[in-house]
């Protein structure tokens, strides 16, 4: 569906941060490879997207916001899993890695199995069962658009 | 790479919003259709992964935050375009569909072409043509993980 002007897509995810390095550290100690680590910034690759940490006051300019104002709206990212034993790995292993706990992983109200936790900067991460989502060999989801 | 606990991967993105149908009408304006709309939240499929809105309390309470405290950490969605007209035509559909401008389209230091705006409730999103990256027939980044 490229005949839209804007197809359901998202092509990157950036994460603001005070401290490039450590924030990049973390991830990395969840085992995420950068593609590239720079100053103001590093890239990870993931799949057809990417995602990257971003020098907080660059990312402010870039948006044409002040550092003061960089507040962009609430945002969760998740990760699905194939079942509930793999959540528990992920999610101790990211408590490992430094992350904050928010809510440990249990059975949630519409069906599934869920935890959350922070990273050092407060983006808020969900690991997740879902019975009704299932994933290819690569662990992204199936179907879609 | 899924082998390891937590392979690079995001599968969901999650707004929050105070008013799921009024931000969930604006995406649909932007020519997103939705897969579910329900009362609480909608949810949106990109290829292999998600995109969903939903009410900001319910989803403080699913991370173990307080209402008060939802502040997620900044973060940026970004979707990428093959070439600067496209990025001009989607970002023109983004305001007509009720984005409140941020940065108007223009070159940027990275060599690339990038406009942000905000959707009604303040998430941000970058339009972009990077001439380092290059999309499928289906606008997803080639390469990758």
């Amino acid at each position: 569906m490229t005949s839209a002007p804007t197809p359901n897509r998202i092509t990157l995810v950036t994460l603001a941060a005070a401290d490039v390095a450590a924030l990049t550290a973390f991830y990395k100690r969840l085992g995420w490879q950068p593609e590239a680590e720079l100053e103001l910034t590093s890239f990870f690759d993931i799949g057809p997207m990417k995602f990257g940490i971003y020098d907080r006051a660059a990312l402010a300019r870039d948006l044409g916001r002040s550092p003061d104002d960089l507040g962009t709206g609430a945002m969760t990212l998740a990760q699905n899993f194939a079942d509930k034993g793999a959540v528990d790995v992920a999610y101790a292993a990211a408590l490992a890695a430094g992350a904050q706990p928010c809510k440990p992983p249990q059975d949630v109200f519409w069906g599934g199995y869920s935890g959350t936790w922070a990273d050092p900067e407060g983006h808020i991460w969900e690991y997740a069962w879902n019975p009704f989502w299932t994933l290819d060999a690569s662990g992204f989801l199936t179907g879609g658009a």
